[in-house]
This record gives C-alpha cells, structure tokens and sequence, in this order.
C-alpha cells in the first residue's frame, strides 16, 4: 500500500477484527449445538442468537462510521461491501442455528456436523486475516484457505444431498417432511461458506486496488 | 442538498411515485385475491399481473431517462439502483398472486394474509415517500418505518414456516405437496417484504451521498 | 465508440469469446444428457464437468489480465462483471447436469428437454455477439433476442412446475421426492436462462456506458 500524506481513520480495522471474531464465536456454538441432543439446543441457538445481534451492533457502528469519517482507509463502497459480506455469513450461521430448534429436527445426518466444523475453519481463519488488512499483508494464503474450505464444503454438501434426496437402496424410506426440513439447514450451512468466500474475494478485490 | 447552479431534470420523482403507487395497487389486489375463495382469485391475480405490466412500463421509460438525460438528480447508477429495486418487489408480488392460482392452492393459512397486510404498509410507506425523494426530506422516518415492517413480517415467515413443517402435536397431518406449495408462497411474500427492505436501504444509500 | 489515443489492450475480447463458445458446448452435452437414457448420463455430465473446467480457466484468465493491464477497452468493473455473469451460466448448467445424475432421476418431463433446447439457442447467441464487442455493433439484436428467450424459458419454466406440483385432475399420484428433486432441476435451468439475461443486460448497460 502506497505511502500516505492523509493520515486516514483506523479505526475500521478493529471493527472488521469484531465482526470476524464473533462470526467465530457463532459457529462455536452452532458446533455445539449440531452435536448435542434436541433437549439441548434451545440455549445453543440462544447463543448464536446473541452472536448476530452482538454483529448487527457491529455492522451499524461500521456504517456510521463510514458516513462521519473524512477519509477513510480504502473505498467506501468497499468498506460497506466487506462489512455487509460478514454480516452476511453471520446471518447465514444463525438462520441454521435458528432453522434446526423451529423445525424440530431430531438427529442430524453426520455430514451437518462435518459442514459446521467446515464452517469453524473458514471463521477462525477469517478472525486471523482481519487484524492483517491494515498491512494488507499475507492475505493471498488467507484466500487460498477459504476457497479451498469452500470447496471442501461443496463436497460435503453435494453428498449430502444426495443421501437425502436420492438414499442408497436397502435405505429405510424417508419421511419427506423431515427430508424438506433437512434440507433446508444443509442448504443455509452452504450459504455460511459461500459467504465466507465472499468475503475473501471482497478482500482480495480491496487488496488488488490498494496494491 | 447542496444548491445546484445546474438546473437538472426533475422528471424521475414522478416517475419513481409511480412505481411505488403501482406497487401499493398490486399490493391490495393481492391483498383481495388471499381474502377470496379459490374460485374468484383468477380475476385478482389478473389485476395484479396488470400491475406489473405497468410497472415494468415505468421501469423501462426511467431506464431510457437514464441515458438520454444529460444532468440527472443524482447518479445514474443510484437512478438504476432504485428503479431495480421498486421492479423486484411488483416481481415478487406478482410472482405469489401467480403461484397460488398456478398451484390451484385451497384454503390459506392465516399468516398469508397478515404477510400481505404488512406488505400493504410497506407499499404505503414507499408511496408516501417517493415525493420527498426531491428535497430529500423526512425520509428518515420512512427508513425505520419499512425496517420495523420488515421486521414484522421476519416474525409473520418464522411462525409460519415453523406451523408448515413442524405443525404442533396433535394437529392434522400435513399434505406434503400442499406443505410444498404453501412454502414457496410464503417465501415469495417473504422476498417481497426483503425487496421493500432494500427500496428503502436504496433510498437512504442515495440521501447519505446527497447530504 | 469514440476514437481513443491510447491503444488499449484487446485481448480481452477474444477471451469472452472463449467463455460464450465454452457455454454453447455445455448446453449441447446438457440436451444430449437429458434426452439420453439415465445408463448414458453419467458420461455426459462428465462432459459438462470439464466444459466448466475449462469455463473456470478462462474465468482466471480474464481476471488475471483486469489486474495486469494498464488500460483496459472498457471499466474494469464491467469487464469483472460480464465474466461473472458467463461463469454463472456455466455453474447453473453443471449444476443441473450434476443434479440429474446426483439424484438418479428417471424419465424426465418433457419440458426440461424443451428448457435446455432455449439455453442452446441463448448460449448460440452470446458466443455469436461476443465477438461484436470491440466494435459494439449489432448488439441490440442480440439483447431482444435473449430476452425474448428469456420469456420463452419462463413459459415453459412456469407450466412444468403447476405440471409438477399441481397435476392435472386424473394424473397418478406423484411421488413427493421426485417432485422435489425434479423441481430442482427445472430451477437451476430456469437460473441458467436468467443467468443469461443477466449477461446481455450487462452487455446492454456496457454498450450504453460506451456509446
């Protein structure tokens, strides 16, 4: 990053830095919850629930920040889009979380908890590149990690559903109700992940420009 | 808003008003068509289908605006943004109104027509605040106005979905072809109450610039 | 477009070329798969796999030029943007193919044959209108015909799916999970057509930009 004669507001590194570690935070307990018994998982949710408000705190003091600070350290737009990117994966995190209590799921296939624990890995590394945007330093190994857990993702996805919706044969028969339901979750699990990718290629597009 | 020395067309407010009140006359038509009996909805939903065609008219004459005007009120892409913004919620009306007379679905549950109803209020809001897009005033209260319906109707889906796949003990087992369809309305009003959501972000987007 | 002093790097155009000639071969191994028996999918989807492969390659190729050239025929924004559109329509017909396989659907309803036959004619225009790009001409054509096509997909999109959740009266009973899982075949296609909607309005909005 090029030499600045403007000393620009800091501040936004640390809030960046929050967001991912209470994204981290949020999948923690969704972990918890996808391998606990159903009696259990209403406290769970309760706190993935604080998680995301805790975020959405987070994501407003952003975007206020955006609109009071005078210069800022990359683009605004670009601000915005990283703040809205993690909000993103944390709203993703906690509609699973919220999904599995309202639906009543019983036990979860093995691949959910496979998912989640996917889901855990792209947070932490996420909570780790944040604090190094304002040296826009060692983020491309950032990138190669979460697309490379996004991929693992997919695959644990894609043979997810497979099991639900088209079971091996000799399979007890399915209760569709619960395969719709199922489904759902699997499908929110992979919008978690996607949205981690999101937010590695908006910071690796913040990184090009800056660069 | 600073004092512009360039006089600049002023003839997109209208045309934003005119979107938003189309959107508020195919709101109440839908809200009819989920009050009626199956057999009068075809009538409805062809009133809302017209108020898509009229609005995909508006649309289209503020997009040939854009790019035969020279000075616009404020950017082009915020003019692209906002016109997009208003077609995606008259789709997702449209859609639902199309999707319960396509699917030739029964009796609905109650927590449609209440979906609907807070659909009404957004719709009426964003009426109400298209006006003041010009001296870009009192539009704060519109913001928090359509975020609190917004809200509302997170509420209204959440109950709705939870009584679709996991109905109380005891209740009459579900069709799941029925279960299926319903869903898909549900989520499409749901898109729809998003869709108002990002007007009114639009719009706020567009006043914070303009400040 | 206007005359330009500086002679910008056009190696992108050829490029774009490569994606849209790319999708056109993945819509032909798509038909082929979906009016072949379920024993010949397997080879055939194999066949989109790579054709989405090699989509990817291209994909990096042109955002590694974004980064690498000093001026670029049009915004780099744009440039980013209309290769993601082309990838988008890669991914939702790979997808499709995957899913046909991944679910071991059997016969499939005519209709989807009928879906896959307008993405060929969609794909067979963009890869005839991208090489008109660099000198921005007859491009209109190209616009209202997608979009024509567009419509054409959404017809038929619109009466698989009353077909497949509303059967006529007389029609033998359905089987829910194959209900669902064809359903999701018939709206990753019906992504893919938008998908290349998306692309032509991106071409339209570049056009403008330039004109």
């Amino acid at each position: 990053m090029a030499f600045r004669l403007t000393p620009h507001e800091r501040g936004f590194y640390p809030l960046f830095t929050r967001a991912a570690e209470n994204i981290a935070v949020a999948a923690d307990e969704l972990a918890k919850l996808v391998a606990t018994d159903p009696a259990g998982r209403h406290t769970l949710a309760a706190r993935v629930k604080e998680a995301e408000l805790a975020g959405d705190e987070v994501t407003h003091e952003i975007m206020v920040k955006i609109n009071t600070t005078f210069v800022t350290p990359f683009d605004r737009e670009d601000i915005y889009r990283l703040a809205s990117a993690l909000d993103d994966v944390l709203d993703a995190i906690e509609e699973a979380a919220d999904r599995i209590v309202l639906y009543r799921l019983g036990t979860l296939p093995d691949g959910i908890g496979a998912q989640v624990e996917v889901l855990q890995r792209a947070a932490a590394a996420t909570a780790e590149a944040m604090p190094r945007l304002e040296k826009m330093a060692e983020l491309q190994e950032y990138w190669i990690q979460v697309n490379s857990l996004e991929n693992e993702a997919d695959d644990i996805y894609r043979t997810l559903l497979g099991d639900l919706l088209a079971p091996p044969e000799g399979a007890p028969p399915a209760d569709v109700l619960t395969v719709l339901k199922t489904k759902e979750v699997v499908e929110t699990l992979e919008e978690a992940a996607d949205a981690f990718e999101t937010v590695a290629n908006t910071v690796e597009s913040i990184a090009v420009k800056e660069a």
